[in-house]
């Protein structure tokens, strides 16, 4: 009885807008399993920003602990994070299935980062880590080498679904989802599921992958005569490889078209994971030297992405010209935030006489994550002890939790975690911990940035900034009124000049001449003062910079 | 046959984005005739802008010519901008049902422009304005008091069918649509019809309003036990009837909430649009005297709009306060764009432990626009000669013309109009003019601000803002090495600042030394050079302010 009781708990580590996605840790003690480490694309909201990866302090503090990484599937949002990761600590063993592990490499030899310790592993592989062993069940999703986790800790199996749907009739190079291997696992008894949560709205099961291939083939066949540029997620293996099969099939030449479209699916030609006659492959320069009928490119961008192949397309940008005759079709769904962004480059590619077909029109898409009835099915395969959703904003959480108990489990038994929480299981609850520092970090092109500077950034956008440069005479404790103002994202009238320049002298006025001039704290009161006034004037309160020089003139002579 | 032939065309002054929308004119010779003068809500690419409204170059320019104003129907995109207008040219006559006159005189007071000359018009009226005669149509739309206009004018009648729906079952207060007025105009022979587009991706028929009463009615029924707020568009004044209804009979007291509701509700109230025991409607300061499960509270905000009364509420600054036993319904679909906001808010009033009903999960807001089926009817029974989509962006309009030849109008019968188009009818075809001054005008706290400006606040958000002092003796052509640099939204490393420098001092020993010293010369040149040198560093592209300020030190003494 002098063994040491060691507790099991659950960190969410990262994650914006939604919870239990990009990062999060098992901790058996002092031991520390990772579970993904994704990344976030940035948004209206973060100016600027080129990616959103999670904080990482509380994996730096304890990195000795840490026994491993493995991954669910390799999507950006599970391993977009893993280079900044290892920069901060090397020498992390990370486990995935072989796609996910060659775009891992791919990105960590983009980044010059080597000292990562890379694993393929299979569906049904066991890795032992530590206390933790885990196994890779195999599931459908939007990418191929999709894995749930069965991870068994002294305390019992902790179950995380990882991404998944249900798809029965999965297009060539995927496996049928055996659900048998969910009904074992289930029946070998589950302490804790994490489940996702992304389709908990929308009702009934998500349609079979081969759909989209059918109404793709009914397109091609409908248009022999145009040529069909067709936009959708590179990590789609699965529907790169029908919209191929199909272009084959009408005897059209395929390229592809924008920078991860080539890495990815070369990456997968070479890996076996795309076949096709490399005889039909045509690098994107050259598609102007067959017949257009003849062609088919299927390209990035389905998101509006900004420099991405198709938004190049549709603002004649691109090597590709688009132009009457052409049938461009998108074959996603936009992820919310996006619409707008994709809607105007519909239109642009309409105005350049393109024929366009996408989500409102057809069916051209079918989501990788399982609705309500997989779900259900899900936690009844599982039927776990402890309930936590995870990947989903907080809506989608409560959705699901709400389910789950619908299906019998107690609300006691079931926890919604919000980003740095710990969750420890006890035997009969689940037990929220002491928060940890967890979060969002930004990085843009001078390195990571802070929030305020994020927040600072929305100011400068919505307000506009005013400089104004303040001569002051530190021996005399004078301040010139001749200063100079200028502004950016504002056009100030004259009054409004006036009135800076007043509020200056004011904060100026309002300094303790006993005391030596304090430059910084001026600078502070001036800059509270001006954006005061404006924002009483005009409702709009912008960055004001003053700055002072110094001038040993005496002003008033 | 000395009699001039007065040639007669349609103007596109305004919209942002969408087309045919928020001012159009129409021309016969010199007479112009406009239909409505709406206004645009900001979104994220345009930071800190209030409002934007149509350029009225054009109009001012020939504004001794204009014969009045005509407005379709009271929303914001149709009336918005009028204030603005009458800034311009006072004078104009315009003529709407009562609501809108009423939303409109409302506007005019609070903007304290009193010239205007408003007319108030019913179904079936006919007004001669110059050479124009207009006939006022009902529609069914998510507004009352929404008309279609037939535009009589020496060479044909013109057909606009304003924002419509076809709605056989109105609720109370509306007429139901007479369908065989469209019949009858179509009769008396079209020569152009205007037909918005809004739904044409929508397959089939909207549904009518009456069947969000039905779904509402069954929510109130099923939560005896809990307080209901209820947000939808304040202007909806049929769907706030409804409400009013289902919580009446449901023994509940009624308050309304937001500044907008609060507006829109005691008009209409005052106005017999809205019907209700007047016992049964309390101040929202007053709500909380009643048991909870005894009140309806109906909110502005099913847009996420930042100060409305249910954003106030989801972030815990409204004198609502939200909280377990609540139920919070949006009767509302997500305009595109604001999606986020909207799902911010939700997350945020589960949050506080409401239960959130929206769009995804069940039916409780209809479209107030035609879709495919109705457009196919309205084209059918108007028969016009000639046709040009409008209200929508341009895949809206193409496809709406697509529809309009597939209905057995000639593709040379179609346009597709932009922004600033002028198009002529011609007796055999559309004759698109040469383009006049059209557009946006963006407005803010400090006035009106330029597209340039817009730019700007884009890329002081995106890429920060670098000033830089420089003391400069513009006798001795000298700079000084003590160059101050302040930097917003941006962290520059020291090595940036170096950079920073060198570059200011490369712009300045590139200037002609033999000229007198340029100040602005310098300071673009240094604000190019600085801002490429760090794009080139960092892809980042910061707003360089090099600020020259004169020191007739000898720097090097």
């Amino acid at each position: 009885m002098s063994k040491k009781y060691n507790p099991l708990s659950v960190l969410f580590l990262g994650g914006v807008g939604e919870i239990g996605k990009n990062l999060t840790a098992i901790k058996y003690g002092e031991e520390i399993l990772i579970v993904d480490c994704g990344s976030t694309f940035p948004s209206p909201d973060t100016p600027g920003v080129d990616l959103i990866i999670p904080d990482f302090s509380y994996l730096k503090e304890h990195k000795d602990n840490i026994v491993g990484l493995v991954i669910t599937h390799g999507h950006e949002d599970h391993i977009g994070s893993i280079p900044y990761l290892l920069q901060e600590i090397p020498n992390i063993p990370i486990y995935g299935s072989d796609l996910a592990i060659a775009l891992i490499n791919h990105k960590l030899v983009e980044k010059k980062v080597n000292t990562a310790k890379l694993n393929v592993v299979k569906a049904e592989d066991k890795v032992k880590l530590g206390s933790f062993t885990v196994e890779f069940v195999q599931v459908a999703h939007s990418i191929i080498g999709a894995f749930a986790l069965a991870i068994t800790t002294p305390h019992g199996i902790i179950f995380h679904t990882g991404d998944f749907k249900i798809d029965y009739t999965p297009i060539g190079n995927s496996k049928p989802v055996d659900i048998s291997t969910f009904a074992k696992i289930g029946n070998r008894g589950v302490l804790l599921m994490l489940g996702e949560s992304t389709n908990v709205e929308k009702p009934g099961t998500t349609i079979s992958e081969k759909h989209v291939g059918k109404t793709l083939d009914k397109i091609f066949m409908a248009n022999p005569d145009k040529r069909i540029i067709i936009s959708t997620f590179a990590s789609n293996v699965n529907r790169v490889q029908q919209i191929i099969k199909i272009a084959e099939k009408s005897g059209r030449k395929v390229a592809f078209s924008g920078r991860s479209m080539i890495n990815i699916c070369e990456m997968a030609l070479d890996m076996g994971l795309i076949k096709m006659d490399r005889e039909n492959l045509v690098e994107v320069e050259h598609i102007k030297d067959y017949p257009r009928e003849k062609t088919c490119i299927i390209s990035t961008g389905s998101q509006g992405e900004p420099m991405s192949a198709l938004t190049r397309m549709a603002n004649g940008m691109d090597k590709v010209v688009v132009q009457d005759g052409d049938l461009i079709i998108l074959s996603s769904s936009a992820i919310p935030g996006n619409e707008k962004a994709i809607y105007t480059i519909i239109n642009n590619l309409y105005k350049r006489g393109a024929k366009v077909m996408y989500g409102s029109l057809e069916e051209l898409h079918v989501s990788g994550h399982a609705c309500r009835e997989e779900l259900k099915m899900m936690l009844s395969l599982i039927r776990p002890k402890f309930f936590i959703p995870v990947h989903g904003e907080y809506r989608h959480l409560k959705q699901h939790a709400k389910l789950a108990q619908d299906l019998g489990i107690p609300e006691s038994h079931i926890e919604i975690a919000e980003i740095g929480d710990e969750i420890e299981i006890k035997t009969k609850k689940l037990q929220r911990l002491e928060p940890v520092q967890a979060g969002a970090m930004y990085v843009d092109g001078f390195g990571k940035i802070s929030h305020d500077q994020i927040k600072e950034r929305r100011q400068l956008s919505n307000e506009g900034v005013i400089v104004c440069v303040c001569r002051v005479n530190k021996t005399t404790k004078m301040l010139s009124d001749n200063i100079q103002i200028e502004a950016r994202g504002i056009e100030l009238r004259e009054e409004d000049i006036a009135e800076v320049k007043m509020y200056i002298m004011k904060a100026f006025s309002s300094m303790d001449l006993e005391k030596p001039f304090n430059e910084k704290e001026f600078e502070k009161s001036a800059a509270k003062k001006v954006a005061n006034r404006m924002a009483k004037l005009t409702t709009q309160k912008p960055v004001v910079i003053p700055i002072v020089i110094e001038d040993n003139s005496d002003f008033y002579e």
